[in-house]
Formats: structure tokens, sequence, C-alpha cells
């Protein structure tokens, strides 16, 4: 068997049914890699090594007995530790969180384990998902980097090749800034696709989950387990799921792929810059039309972002922050109580600008089938930095991060991320693939097309951390 | 032919149909009335004579043409001036509001235009349809007393037959309360199943559009004409629409009916209490199964609908507001001031004790079939009253009288009033008769059970309000 930690989740799962892998050796091979490199990432809070090793048990047997198993069985998985999973605290990052395990899995997590997957642990999340940098997590590919947020850690994992799926949660784009800064892929699917019960709120009509991989298609297929109608899901939609796998090999000959100099385009760094212009140029080698497009609205999308999450957030650690706010720390202080000062009509008409921006996409989407852009319009900041500068302008982190990504939250609309190469310091840059609603299979069929011609996403950092043994 | 204004909408269409009345006659019989009786009540702001008479004329042509025609042709029809019908401004009860006249129909106007109903005017709303009076409206029963609102034109028109149809809006019980109030019949459908575009907004996440009408028979034909998804209405639900009247004569037999002991009976006048138990013994007399409920969350909707409703029309009036506040009544100042004091986690608050309401009026669904209660605690109050003593307590007209319909906003569940009787002095009483969503059909069969076994439908106002000429 060739090492496992290097395979990709369809590549694990096609080995453990032909019976050519051993599923406890390939979760074995996951646990040992953590343990060797995650000292230096702390991308994980908790290993279930136990339980991992006593499912993969239960999986070996079920192949060897001629069992059917679901589309991942014998894969492991890790998931923010912002989901329930039977046994474990949801500690969600914040020390003010209940240390009483969960009773039950979140249904995304009792999805992963019907179709197969091993739960190996679950990883660091910014504070209540609300930031952008995940501390103490460190970006794989230069530990003095953050690896984004709040999905820090999964985007970190999955980097490393310590987990070929990770769950993460996206409210403003924390799924896809840290695949995008790791140099992995990430699907933030259309509002109401998976389920988000089990999986503690940052804002309820903003939030999605979702899952990091290592490619397109592990990215479809973990979703094709995870999307469905959740009926105890007030926020999950009754739309009938496809086969996203169906289109994956479609390619792009023919589609029309979108454009926009302005918001998406105006602000990045020389090397996002550059990679997106070879990602855009490889599309059109492959048959795409590429199509200049321009819409409205976009540009309130922030701060709709700011009103909407600040004060749901707000609402809905209350008690909390009312009976404990020095168990917070000082940056989710701070949002909070920005959230506490938004009236009512501030949160109203940002919710009502979604409609505004949603009717800009649309019309948008009425010239294109897809919208692609940078994931970021930079690359992964210093651990300590708080500034950054774009253009003509220092702007804080946060804000340089989540620009590209909060429209999708804003209108609900599909996203996936995908490694589109590094720029001249080595660090990951992310091609975002926006779609109109419950078109996830496009975005697939795009993302595939440009993995299949390109080998960002078999690239792998250098995890001989010993050699900085100062970061250790 | 009979008195058209003594017809029920399916009576007048049944005889435009066989060719034995003719529709400009049924049109100048209700003018005639209109001229003749509303003067007192001053339940309309237009009259559009004109345009209904040549109407009538080109369905009179059609008809002899033996063109086929829609389920309501020929049936004069009022809308509350919070509909757009196009060449005519829509003022909502504001002199704030733009004297531009609309370019075209709301859609359900035109629905009914396209099902050959004939637009013979316009009538009052509260301004802005915030608030349950409806000045200067009178109630046609007693000229001293309030018709209800916001859509107290539409009830008091109805209820005098100056119209067998005519359209109001619902956002704490404004179809209901005047229904009740005049003693008609109203229907309150569920969330999303009526457009609402083309209709001024009060409270985007709590208004209903739906007609008034004299019998439970009419307002099926009518809800079967309005209802369907709207694309253009982001707040329309795209669900199938049945036959409303399939089920009209079912009968209750077998059906279980909850009566709720708490909220909905604990603080009702005499009067009502009265017509409520007889109404209950009816149903049961007719094979219905009365089976006591109890639920929780409904004592959280008075104050759910004050926080949304006052937010979201501060939201949609404020530039309005803003700039001439002396255009509003004072009463509508004071709560768009309300509105603005609220806080977003006030609002997030209260958007999300819905699901508890609602939480709670689903378990209790999966005890009976229908929920039955008054419409209101008493009947109309005294046009210049300002508090009402209900049980032990003196409480402001307005809270006195939505107690008991808000519970059907708060969950967008379906609520149908139809006339249950009088109080000693004469008042109408209405009776409420709610379901789960989208089960309207049921709701009919209820109330057609209960008007096929009394003769309050068809009890009408002596107006002759010459004899009271000091009202005039």
């Amino acid at each position: 068997m060739i090492d496992p930690t290097a395979m990709t989740a369809a590549e694990i799962n096609r080995g453990v049914e032909t019976g050519e892998y051993d599923p406890v050796e390939i979760v074995d091979a996951y646990l040992d890699r953590i343990t060797a490199v995650d000292p230096s990432l702390e991308s994980f809070v908790i290993v279930t090594a136990d339980e991992a090793r006593a499912e993969a048990v239960v999986h070996r047997e079920a192949v060897r007995s001629g069992v059917p198993g679901g589309p991942l069985r014998g894969v492991p998985f890790a998931i923010k530790d912002l989901y329930d999973a039977a046994g474990h605290p949801t500690r969600s990052g914040s020390l003010a969180s209940s240390e009483v395990p969960a009773t039950e899995d979140a249904p995304t997590v009792s999805a992963l384990r019907d179709a197969g997957a091993i739960l190996i642990g679950k990883t660091t999340t910014h504070e209540y998902a609300y930031g952008v940098t995940t501390p103490p997590t460190k970006n794989p590919w230069q530990l003095d980097r953050v690896p984004g947020g709040s999905s820090g850690g999964s985007g970190a994992a999955v980097a490393a090749r310590l987990a070929p799926i990770a769950m993460g949660t996206d409210t403003g784009g924390s799924i896809r800034i840290p695949a995008a800064l790791c140099g992995v892929t990430g699907i933030k699917a259309t509002y109401g696709r998976v389920s988000k019960r089990g999986v503690t709120v940052l804002s309820w009509t903003l939030d999605h989950a979702g899952p990091l991989t290592t490619t397109v298609a592990d990215a479809a297929r973990t979703l094709g387990v995870l999307a469905g109608h959740d009926s105890s899901d007030p926020y999950s939609a009754a739309v009938a799921v496809p086969d996203f796998g169906a289109m994956l090999d479609r390619g792009v000959d023919g589609l029309r792929l979108g454009i926009s100099d302005t918001y998406f385009c105006d602000r990045l760094e020389p090397g996002v810059a550059a990679a997106f212009e070879n990602a855009v140029r490889e599309l059109e080698r492959a048959g795409a039309i590429i199509v200049p497009v321009a819409f409205t609205g976009v540009e309130l999308c922030p701060d709709i972002v700011d009103v909407v999450a600040s004060v749901e957030a707000a609402s809905f650690h209350r008690s909390r922050a009312t009976e404990r706010p020095d168990l917070f720390g000082p940056d989710v202080v701070d949002a909070l109580r920005a959230g506490n000062l938004h009236s009512g009509v501030a949160y109203v008409d940002a919710q009502r600008a979604r409609s505004v921006v949603t009717a800009g996409m649309n019309a948008m989407f009425g010239t294109v089938d897809v919208l692609l852009s940078p994931t970021i319009a930079g690359t992964a900041p210093l651990l300590d930095s708080t500034r950054t500068v774009l253009g003509d302008n220092e702007i804080g982190v946060l804000n340089s991060l989540n620009a590209l990504t909060v429209p999708a939250n804003v209108t609900g609309m599909p996203a996936l991320t995908v490694p589109a190469g590094f720029d001249d310091a080595g660090l990951p840059v992310g091609l975002q693939i926006m779609t109109p609603p419950f078109q996830e299979a496009l975005a697939f069929a795009v993302g595939q097309a440009f993995q299949s011609r390109t080998d960002f996403a078999t690239a792998v950092p250098d995890t001989a951390y010993t050699l900085t043994g100062e970061l250790l």
C-alpha cells in the first residue's frame, strides 16, 4: 500500500472496497502523521484515536464479510470543533463553552459515518467561528503565517494531509478562506443545502456547513453525502439533491465564465492577480468563453455581513456574554458589543439589502454560467499582523480576507475554491467559482476541469517542521 | 333579477354565465347602493364607476358571444387602498403617500380581473395598515362603533353589501378583525400563499393579502383565484394550490376540533363567550369531536408582533417619516418611533421566538385537525374609545382586538373567520378556524359546515342610516 496520507478520499475508498487497503492501516497512517506533524501546526483540539481504530475494525470486518458500504467507507475525516460528535464536548474554540459532551452527532457527522467515513478528531476554530485567523493554528506552508479561518484547523489539517476530508463552516468565507490560504479545495454549497443542526451558530441567516478536501472530486463526493433536506433544521432547503459527480468531467467547453473587473479583481496582490490571470487563461484554453461582467450591489456585502452576523451573534451569545464576558477573547467581545449596538432597523435594512445584491447577481447570471474570481485578494498574512496593505490602502486583516467571499454568504449562492498556484513567496492562491443557487454541480465541473489541467491540488507543504524548531 | 346586492359572488356569477343577469345591471346595482349608503359608512375612498361599467359591457358582450369566462365573471369587487390598481394612486390611508397613479395592477388585482371580476372601487385602510380602527369608516351595524381594521373599509363594505368581495391585508389580524366586527367572512391564508407584490408593506414577514366575502363558499372561490406562486414576490411560496372548494361540503363528521381554555378563551366578553359556546355545540352536533388542547408559547405573540411590525415598518417608512413626519397620524408616528428604538438583538429575538410559537402550534396540531376560537375577545368598540375593559383589566383597544388573531401571523398558519352570531347589543361575533399550513381547504370545510347550519352569514345590517342623520 502506498502512503494513505498521500491519497484522495476516492482513492482510499476504492482500495478499501477492493480489499486492497485495510481501514485500520489507513486510520493508523493518519494518526501517525498527526502525531508527527500536528505539534507544529496545532490544527487538532482532540484526536479520537481509539474510537477511530475501533470503527476501522468494524469497517474492515464489514468489507471482509461482503457487507455493501457507503461512498466514503474507510475514509478518515475531521470536524471543526463547532460540530457535535457524540461523547465529546463541542468547545467551539472558546472557554465560554460547556464541557458537557454532546449526546448525539450532528446530522452531517452521522451522514458521514453512515457513508463509512471514520472520525479521527476535531479541529480548531476561531472562537465561536467569529474571526479569520484561528489561533493557535499555523499555516502548514509557512509556520509564521495564519491558516485563515474560522475553519483554520480544517484548512491546515487537509493541507498537511492529516485528514483527507475536514468539515468547516462558512458565515463570511470561513470554509473558503482557510482552504485558499492553505491550498486546498473547499465548497460552501447553496444556503440550506447542508443541515446545520448540531453545529454551533454564529449567524443563522449566513451560516453554512461544508467540507474541505484535497480535490474537487472528493468535494463532490462528500457533498453528495452531506446534502439533503433536514426537517429538524428550519433553515434546510427542501430541494432535490442531484448527483454532484454526474457533470464532473463535462469540461468547460462552451461554458460562459464571467470575470468582474470591479470589486472582485480591482485590489489584488500581484501574486494573486498573476495566478488568477493564469487560471482564467487555462480555462479559456480548455474551451471556456470568458465574459466580462458587471453588477450592482455587491459592494454592500461586507457591511451587510458585519451587521447581520454581529446582531445574530449577540442574540445567540447573550446569556454567556452577559454572565462571563471574561471567558471570551477580546475580538469576540468587541464584535458582540457592536452587535448589541445595532438598531433593529439597521438589521432589517441589512437583511433587505441582501435582496438588492441577490438581484444584481441573478441579473449577472443571466449572461454567464459561472462567476470566476480570486477567493482572497492576498495570500496568508503573518501570524502577528493585524493590518495589511492592499493597493494604496492599509486595512484590517479580516477585511482583506473576506471581501471576495462574503457575496456568496449574502446571496446564499454556491462557491467553490480550488488551489490556483502560489505567489512569489510560495504561498497558495485560491480560485473561487460561483454559480446560481443549487448549481454546485456546475461549479464542480469547472473546478475539475481546472484541476485536471493543473497540479496545484497535489502540491503538499514540506512538513519537516523540526528544522524550524523555534516554532514548535 | 332579484337584488344583486343581496347575492353571493357565486350566485352573481352563475346568473351571469347563464345569461340571466346582465353584468352592467349588476355593477349598477352595487354603484347605486354605494351612492345611497356609503355617505354614512365612508368605506370607499374612490368608486371607479365609469371603468367598472365599461368592463361590465365587455363582459356582457363576451357572455353573449359565448366566450368562456373565469370563476368570478361579472362579480364586482373592491380593494383596500393598499393595493395597486393601474391608473389610480395607492394612498394607503395616508397624506404621506404619493399621488402618482400606479402603472400596473397588483398581481392579485389582475388575477381577479382575469377571473372576470370587476373592480368597483378602493376602500379605506387604517393609515399604512398600522391600526385597527380605520377612521373615518363606521361599523354598518351601529354607526357609533368602529368597523375594525386595518381593512375596515373592506369589512364595512362587504357587511353593508356594497361589494360581494373586498380585498384586505392582515399583519396582526387586519382581515379577520374587520370581518368579525362587521359580521362577514375573511380568510388569511398561509403565509406566502397569496402574492403581496403591488401591496403597500407594513411588515414583510407578517403581512398577508386576502379577501373578505359574505360566505365561506365565496371565500374559497376567491382564494382559488388569488392563490399561487409569484416569482416576482420573494415571500411567495412555491406550493401547489389545491381546489379549495373540493372539501367544501365534506362536513365536520369525525373531525377533531381543538379548543384552548387558556389564552384563546380566558378573557372573553360574555356575549362572545356565549356565541362561541353555541358555535362549538353546533359543530359538535354536526359530528365534530371537540378536544381540549393546550400549547406553549402563544402568549409571546402580541409582543412578537409589536417588535417585528414596528421595526419593519420603521425601516419601510424611514425616508417618508424622516422628511415629513407631520404627514403621518400621531398613532403611526408613535409606532414608527417605537420601531426605531428597538435593538437589532430584540428584533432577532422576536423573530426567533416565532419558531417557539410555531413548534407549540405544530405539536398541538398533532392532536387535532383544527383550532377553534373566537376571532376577537369582544365586539366592536365605540368610535371614540381608546381603552376597553376585559375581565379585570382595562387595556388598549388595539391590544384587545388582535390578541386572538396574531398567532396566525406569527406562525403564518391559515385562519378563517366566519360570522357566529351577535351579542346582546346586536353586534357581530366572529368564529376563528385555524389549521396547519396550506390546509385552507380544511378551514373552509369547517366554516361551510357551520354556515350551512346557521343563518348568521345572511344577516344584513339595516342601512336606513338617514334615521341617524347626525352621523351622516
